[in-house]
């Protein structure tokens, strides 16, 4: 007879519990249009995907870097030309994300209120600190989480302080989420099991084949086949 | 006889263990030689207090939130003439402030290597994760530190959540730091105790009288007198 296996189950939280990544490119959109207009063209996504990168060391993750990444992209793009109203533009564009209505991806209520009653959950999300917390509360879902977790990265050695700051082995512990580099592979890695749910958007950034995953690792379409498989594993 | 009184020592960061807002007035005195030769003069920094003050709700504490208020108030005073090299410059200065050699306060290597070797000490500190964490690990004090609590601001229930979390009755917690508003009054208001230390430069939004201090209040000129004021407590 096989016994519940897992003390705690992560999630992370955007593009895994709502919608995150189509507002970033509904901006980047948007951007792309506002450039248009002084005569740029051309791969606007890749230079500002560039931009990004280089300022990770300095901004982290989250939207005020990405806003300063998309500022600073727009003057070297536009050669300087662009003007003050513009750069205004942009940064309303970032207070719409900051405030935008959380929009929870398909069965997410429903299956993390059903875990809840017999699983500890945390959420584990990298990012701003104010910005995710603000999201957390405004998503209504803080209630079914025991702890919440917002963390500059995640990497294994992240994982690893964290599950021993809560007591929780990383052979009972099974992480959820959409992104194979911050959510999947170290967990693998530690010893932990994980489920993939991948989000019809990628950020590029985030793009890590799938070529480490093996024992210990899942793959769902969607959040609302989660309980089934948690109960495979304790079921007899 | 009288006994050990805290379980915990907390510690603001900015402006209590190492300069900050030094870093934060060389900025503001860059931004006002540069408004000026757009004829520019005036009462800058007030606008620019206003601007952060209404963003705060957006962007939270930190050197990004301040970096797009910097931009905003550019584009307002000088009425979209600010020129795009100009905005880049802006951003160079955050990237300045977010890579600036940590100058920790007198008297704070030795005063917390000291207590650390009698007491719990914790780190509490608001603003923004990535840069907070940052400048913990290159201030080099981090091993004397428990624990590091990087939180979106310091009110009484926030402290009151943290210290049950980790099990410290406030009657038996000590908090030191620079702002009455965030380091001391929350804590008093739960029945801890606080030293206030004053640093010669303090952020508008940070001033409030110190009217409500009373029991348990304690200020000290410099963080060199701690040790002996921990002491007094537990003395016969």
């Amino acid at each position: 007879m096989r016994r519940a296996v897992f003390d705690a189950i992560g999630f992370d939280a955007d593009d895994t519990l709502w919608h995150s990544e189509n507002l970033y490119a509904a901006t980047q959109e948007k951007f792309r249009s506002l450039l248009a207009g002084y005569g740029v063209t051309g791969p606007v996504d890749e230079r500002l995907l560039q931009t990004e990168m280089h300022n990770l060391q300095y901004y982290g993750y989250g939207i005020k870097g990405f806003t300063l990444s998309l500022i600073e992209t727009a003057v070297h793009l536009t050669e300087g030309r662009i003007a003050g109203d513009d750069i205004q533009q942009i940064i309303g564009w970032a207070r719409q994300m900051m405030t935008a209505d959380i929009q929870l991806l398909d069965h997410v209520r429903e299956t993390v209120s059903a875990l809840s009653a017999s699983h500890d959950l945390m959420i584990i999300t990298k990012g701003d600190l104010f910005d995710q917390e603000s999201k957390i509360d405004r998503s209504g879902l803080r209630p079914h989480f025991r702890h919440v977790e917002i963390v500059t990265d995640k990497t294994q050695a992240v994982y690893e302080a964290l599950l021993a700051r809560h007591g929780v082995e990383p052979a009972r512990f099974l992480m959820v989420g959409n992104s194979m580099r911050s959510d999947i592979l170290p967990v693998l890695a530690l010893g932990g099991c994980a489920v993939y749910i991948p989000y019809h958007i990628t950020w590029a950034h985030e793009h890590t084949a799938a070529d480490g995953a093996g024992e210990g690792f899942y793959e769902l379409e969607h959040l609302g086949m989660l309980p089934g498989l948690v109960e495979s594993f304790t079921a007899v």
